[in-house]
């Protein structure tokens, strides 16, 4: 299998603009290339979002591959330098939409599953692909729905690899290992509104809310621990006022949202807010969106196995991390599998001009193959 | 001369839809009935905002009053239950927009004054009318402006009557003595934005700004003394946030307003909050606008008169306060001249279904002709 042949599958991934909810025929494409080297194909179709489970083998370890076809929106075509979704290569760079998030990671694994069977046709345990096409929108119709139907069958992923683009400076430097969780709270306190001119007939909710913020703001809610960074507290928005210079408000809106590591749960976190507000005494309500658990594979067969890869390929090991935000990983883990991503570098995820290096790629190929065969040959 | 008089006067007001800045005919009406009775009228047109300066007599001293013929606007006039421009009467009740902030104190000082020149038409001093179109709007190129032509050929107000609706539950039950200033500030935290899961790449302005907050809305200014409460400091407005739960916004504006007392200057205000946010230790640029300076008269023959007209015609005496909102007054006491502000209930003011109870209206006018008798009888 020629070293193009990555480049070439990437480039057809991303000449289909698959817009979040949108798969555009990429699972079709993979789901072809997967059938002909002997898996069973299933399309997953909930609501919006179409979703695929491919397997070859019923035998343990099931060793599978999380990904996605969906990307987020290009922005204004002008401001690119290619067009977005032409797939074009230059000065050593796949460029458009989703190179590097993440159907480059797709391509890879794809390759390297080809190359791997053909190589090991005997290979021990199972390879699936859970690919979804909502990991960039709600992630409500995606993976999970996949993982429920999962569970329901008692269909148990051992291990998981997620091909999120997780490196830093150069493919392989950065390995996740887990993710923190993401708690959002969304606060809106009561107070009276009035004449600021007759302060004594009102309620100022910026004034009765400002210690509580002073005091969450300064708040160590842990220290993390090896694998995570101490949780982190961050408000993202604060609303309130009439416009009107000579009025007291009489709502604030508040949200804020929590980035927890392992050394406390959400429900901690909640309570400890809750205890805050209420010891400083003013009307308030306040809803919660748990975004997502956190999730940490310390050690085990994965990380072995992805660490040697990288080290094989690349000649340097790996750093593990778990900071960033969070991926459909989280849903995974909860399964019990062990789970770890690994893609290319993050620079131009999200923004314009995303492109990803031919030669990352191919080395991406490269640790993909020798991970299957450090778990299946 | 009939008590209905003073009704059917602020009917004629009332039915001239003077939204500011409209006059819409209310000072050429009032300048022809105190032309009749030997008053000098001299129209002062500012920009868009017309306004009259009419006086009777070139002697000291000079008895001033002032007052506006503009309106707030009706809202939704659905709202109303008689028209808002009708000035009708209705169970006791003089309704309409305006009726009792302030046509109403205007038809009550027109006809006290040409009860007074029919009943001492030898009266020492001079009587003077300073009405403008532009109270409830920008105060630009209203009374400010007026006092300025007086200022510049050396016409000089001895002390001056306000027609502003002082009283409370009854009329002449509170007497305006003076005014707090108000000074605001505008205020633009910057920070530096960035995504919640990296928080050590931005700098939140919420987080940085609260401690600030803290401090200011807890921050005791001064403690008032026996004629002003203490100053107070508002919140009026708190925005920052792209809306996003996932974006540390970059930037924070706050607006704020001091009621202050004459305890305390706008420059000690200015300089302790610029003192607090500096030492607190962020990037802001604070921008002020000085609505008014506080103004007091505490005591003087104006206050005596009023005090003694009120006792006449109403049996008790009025309480004298500073609170509340800020008035034209703070442009006249400047000049030095002695300031009160005597007018109807302000229950209904700026509200839908504004109205004046008739029987407050005309005993405001016996009590704006005994003041008359008391100073230049």
């Amino acid at each position: 299998m020629s070293k193009q042949a990555v480049i070439e599958l990437a480039q057809q991934l991303i000449q289909r603009p698959s817009v979040t909810p949108l798969d555009e025929g990429c699972q079709q494409l993979m789901a072809e290339r997967l059938t002909a080297i002997g898996f069973e194909h299933e399309s997953l179709f909930f609501v919006d979002t179409l979703n695929m489970w491919s397997r070859k083998g019923t035998q343990s370890p099931l060793f599978c591959f999380a990904g996605h076809t969906d990307v987020v929106p290009t922005g204004p075509e002008s401001a690119w330098h290619l067009p977005p979704f032409s797939g074009l290569v230059q000065d050593g760079y796949l460029h458009g939409r989703g190179a590097a998030d993440m159907k480059g990671s797709l391509a890879a694994m794809i390759v390297a599953t080809e190359r791997f069977v053909t190589d090991y046709p005997d290979h021990r345990g199972s390879i699936a692909f859970l690919i979804t096409s909502d990991e960039e929108g709600p992630f409500i119709n995606g993976t999970p729905r996949v993982i429920e139907t999962l569970e329901a069958r008692n269909e148990k992923i051992d291990m998981c690899l997620v091909g999120e683009p997780s490196s830093s400076h150069k493919v392989g430097d950065v390995v996740k290992n887990g993710r923190r969780g993401s708690l959002t709270g969304f606060v809106k306190v009561k107070g009276i509104q009035g004449h600021v001119a007759y302060p004594q007939l009102a309620k100022n909710p910026i004034h009765l809310v400002s210690p509580a913020l002073t005091e969450l703001s300064q708040t160590q809610w842990d220290k993390g621990n090896e694998f995570f960074p101490a949780t982190s507290f961050q408000i993202s928005n604060i609303n309130s006022g009439t416009g009107a210079g000579n009025v007291i408000p009489g709502e604030l809106d508040l949200q804020f949202n929590f980035r927890f590591s392992t050394e406390v749960t959400a429900d901690e976190l909640k309570s400890r807010v809750v205890s805050i507000f209420d010891h400083h005494g003013f009307d308030y309500e306040i809803n919660w969106t748990l975004n997502g658990l956190p999730f940490l594979t310390s050690a085990g067969s994965l990380v072995d196995a992805t660490v040697k890869a990288i080290e094989h390929v690349a000649h340097y090991a790996p750093s593990l991390q778990t900071t960033g935000g969070t991926s459909d990983g989280r849903f995974i883990a909860q399964t019990g599998a062990q789970v770890i991503e690994l893609g290319p570098c993050n620079a131009t995820i999200h923004k314009v001009n995303e492109c990803v290096s031919v030669e990352d790629l191919e080395k991406l190929t490269d640790m993909y193959y020798h991970i299957l065969i450090e778990l299946l040959a």
